[in-house]
């Protein structure tokens, strides 16, 4: 029996370092609307979606830092922060469902990148997922180096990788571990949360496979690949930039959707920021055999849209990605045992 | 400083039933030549090279099924064996390194889906493995089903993950570790080895990513894809079948290599065998950032050769994927803790 959902990445182009958060909130409601007049039941955002990728800069004014913050105080703060409000009231009133990225300051001052799925109709966030592998550089590996410095500015998620079910989003729940129908109510379709370079990492992945993930959500800031970012830019062009970081963004959604029997939506923050900090589009819709099925063709704020079949996934779940049949976890050891590299032994 | 090997991946077409392993390795070694006349210093055969791809058959004489294995007692035993000595004879003259796969009857009579790497200058095989993710069917799901039939004619390999050093393959060795120039003289490329559905695990070449590999070598019988294996084949054509199965191989293979920046050669079994059973080409040499650098033109007999420069691996090790910075196996557990699927959290 079809499990149809129909889903949208809202994909936000350029939002400069001055640009306020009123505006990029109206721009983000205007995606909502357009993506509910197709028809969208859940419609995902990028990641630190309300302002600039201020990871960027290095700040002089902690002020300035801090601003770029909500104030979640945990459980359902967010969509009632005065900041946002708007935009999750849209969803309510809408009764659609949001996934949306940001820069988290909890009650006691911690700092996460983090994104939280909002139910429209129960009008609650549901899961608060935060970024696991956090990127880049404490501090600039040299002056002026186009580098994101996360590790400066957020802390490493502590929240694991815990799939949630999304009520009211779909009928015909099926349980993960048999694949037989719910019937007892509570289920719904399997989601999984990761953000931007979370989906480079099969490591981040696959923790929701195991959960029975049917649908995995991607908020990014990416941007073109520099040839060696301990080094001044090479001279490469703008589009073969952006061309290499599009290689790579495809192939981790491309793949780790195959491998965990998956679809996937991935919501990209792109375009020029203040005229000269390139991020790249390719926000799209992945089916669970790892075919893009619906792509940006923008660098600028579009809607990408798709109606997608869940019980597609249950072809690769009970087939060659069945886990129980065909995972081998005693020859895994070394991948929760060991954090960097080891010699191997030597055989000679 | 590069560190430039040229290497080769010896793609061997249709194999019957009944053909000769004579005939074959004579084919084999007409690869070897051709290789080794551009200049390769390790040429990759595929998985079972020596015989036609026997676990697609049910049969009922056990002595078939046992002409199709070679008789290992350890250590360098396949390199003598009368039945495949002349391949591996001539691989010592010409002073290259071969990695071939083949079935193995240990001396106590189990069976397995093994590879060697075979040093042409030591003349020694230096490193064994045994297929981990050993896919199919013990019985056909429905008569005349085109699968494969391996969980019943091999184990689960017993050797795991473990990388090695490829002696005199290539000066300038670098320690996994720290990636510093190892000069106490033993060391060399880090090396993998994978069979044919062990690539399509990401939790097959973690391990080697973990011990510092730059070159994983896999050998592969991938038959075109069926729409559902527990049907009978959907009308699909031969080109589609193929290109959706070369897909899901290529997909594998890059971003693979790509998430653990290391070079993989994939040399394939193709053709159609006994004039009716499919095997997909595609065998390729892919780099450390996931691009296929050269990959087979035909389903037939052709060698696939390319010179790489494995220092370019230190790009994504020192950077994106520097382990040891940017891994956090505290949220991994699940992975190793957990073989199949687990109900999700009901957070409602």
């Amino acid at each position: 029996m079809p499990r149809i959902v129909k889903v949208a990445a809202a994909q936000i182009g350029a939002v400069h370092r001055d640009s306020s958060r009123d505006s990029t909130i109206s721009r983000m409601i205007d995606l909502l609307n357009t993506a509910v007049s197709k028809g969208a039941q859940l419609i995902v955002f990028p990641e630190c979606a309300f302002t600039t990728f201020f990871p960027r800069y290095l700040f002089s004014d902690p002020a300035e830092m801090e601003s770029y913050f909500e104030d979640d105080a945990g459980g359902n703060s967010i969509a009632d922060s005065k900041n946002v409000k708007p935009l999750f009231d849209k969803a309510r009133e809408a009764g659609v469902d949001i996934w949306v990225g940001y820069g988290e300051r909890t009650s006691s001052g911690q700092h996460f990148n983090t994104a939280v799925y909002f139910c429209g109709k129960t009008g609650e966030v549901i899961s608060k997922y935060r970024k696991v592998h956090v990127p880049g550089f404490v501090n600039p590996p040299f002056p002026g180096a186009e580098v994101h410095l996360e590790k400066r500015y957020f802390e490493t998620g502590d929240l694991g990788f815990e799939a949630f079910r999304a009520p009211g989003l779909i009928p015909n729940a099926l349980k993960a571990n048999t694949g037989e129908e719910d019937t007892d109510g509570k289920g719904d379709a399997i989601i999984g949360s990761l953000i931007c370079n979370d989906r480079r990492w099969p490591e981040s992945w696959r923790p929701y496979g195991l959960q029975g993930a049917e649908l995995v959500l991607v908020g990014f800031n990416t941007n073109g690949k520099a040839d060696d970012i301990y080094k001044p830019r090479q001279p490469i062009s703008l589009e073969d930039a952006r061309e290499q970081a599009l290689f790579h963004h495809r192939l981790s959604m491309q793949y780790n959707s195959y491998a965990n029997s998956c679809f996937s939506i991935s919501a990209g923050r792109c375009g020029m920021d203040d005229g000269k900090f390139d991020l790249i589009g390719g926000s799209s819709i992945v089916d669970s055999d790892g075919h893009i099925i619906a792509e940006a063709k923008t660098v600028d704020d579009e809607v990408v849209f798709a109606e997608i079949d869940l019980e597609e996934c249950r072809k690769g779940k009970k087939d060659i990605f069945n886990f129980a049949v065909n995972r081998q976890p005693q020859t895994y050891g070394i991948i929760t045992a060991q954090k960097g590299y080891v010699e191997p032994k030597l055989l000679f």
